[in-house]
């Protein structure tokens, strides 16, 4: 099994068992978070009810900053036999979706605080509020300069292949810091509604507690295939170069 | 700058600069830390005050898990002009320091709950604990199996270069998860004893706060210094393989 996996030539099959099973742990953590707001904290509403459009927060922000965000990195190795200028586009758009769910998940949350009743919540006071805005900075800085750099004309393949790392590594850091910052308001919102019960472990503790569990699973899983260099496009040098893995 | 990162001898300048700055990260989050136990939350003791036991579990998990951690694993970069045999015990050695800080850690948070007046407190039912008591059992099994493989005499070369990959994954994974279960249980011990004034970010909120920041950024780093291909020990190809670079 290492043997193999250490052997030169791409492995197909384990590509696609690893692939597949961090599919189902994505689409696991969406639906423990979709459950956890939909039938633990009261279901889903917009501006109508402050405290149910909060369950918007948490449902969109691993929607998008952590699978649809995963899909986006994942894409030039789940679809390698593809041409690379089709990828690159897939790679933008499901990108911007990440971010467009990321952007409606924070306008969830501000909503929620500015608009409860009968006062309003404080804003960005803790270390999930900072991790999160950051990172999703971080995001939005990452997808422009993705986008001027490798997408639009203009620049130089030395410069494109100069950023490339970076846009690697940062595309990383950036996958990994939403993660942890879904675990860390994870447990805030769990301390904000059950602080006195969350010790017994109800069914709605350890539903959370699972929900971090996956996102955890499916974040070591994706952050391997995306840096496994068995899991590269076959293609060019330069082109492996200018399109390809991280780290090396 | 990123023209020299891409360049392809080692830049021991910038690995320098970048090695400095992780350091000064990295004691300046034992500092916060020590002085949130040290300052904010009445001192340090042992199991004459379960309370001021607690203090220290998140200095001794961060002091060992996440800052000797994350030299155990730099040595081999840190110090990559040294004889390769010396950098393995040094490893080792490193992680063991490592090791024994966490577990007198949990020692302490055990107790600190066990013998708390007038109630115990319970133990092992938050998502932090379930991530930690996971990284550390982890932490433990890739510390034997370092041993067994690549110290203790008897296994095949083959078999060492075949689990050389396997150890660095685990390595980089165990070392990320210790960062985001400190943060998870920042946030949990802040939820615990400032629920109600943390929104108003007295001087204790900020400095959680930024701990949990100079964590973060220390990590990228140590990530960054671990994997940067540039960075890895210069000798015969054949020791390379068996003693650096992680995904690659």
């Amino acid at each position: 099994m290492v043997g193999e996996m250490d052997s030169d030539k791409q492995d197909v099959p384990f590509f696609t068992k690893l692939f597949t099973l961090a599919q189902i742990l994505g689409i696991l953590s969406i639906v423990l978070i979709g459950v956890w707001g939909g039938v633990f904290r009261g279901g889903f509403a917009w501006t109508s009810d402050p405290a149910l459009q909060f369950n918007w927060h948490p449902f969109l922000m691993v929607f998008g900053m952590v699978f649809l965000y995963a899909n986006g990195a994942l894409i030039y190795r789940g679809f390698r036999f593809e041409k690379k200028k089709k990828l690159k586009l897939l790679h933008m758009l499901t990108m911007l979706g990440a971010f467009v769910c990321s952007v409606v998940g924070l306008v969830a949350v501000f909503d929620s605080h500015n608009y409860a009743k009968p006062n309003p919540i404080p804003n960005m006071y803790s270390l999930h509020s900072w991790m999160g805005l950051a990172t999703v900075l971080l995001f939005c800085f990452q997808w422009v300069s993705g986008l001027v750099t490798f997408l639009l004309p203009g620049l130089r393949p030395s410069v494109r292949s100069a950023y490339l790392p970076v846009h690697q590594f940062f595309g990383l850091f950036i996958f990994v810091s939403g993660i942890a910052t879904a675990l860390v308001g994870i447990t805030e919102k769990t301390f904000f509604t059950m602080m006195k019960t969350y010790s017994n472990l109800p069914p709605e503790a350890i539903l959370i507690n699972f929900s971090g569990i996956t996102l955890i699973l499916f974040g070591a899983i994706v952050v391997y295939l995306a840096t496994n260099p068995k899991f590269r496009r076959l293609t060019t040098e330069d082109e492996v170069l200018l399109t390809d893995t991280v780290l090396e």
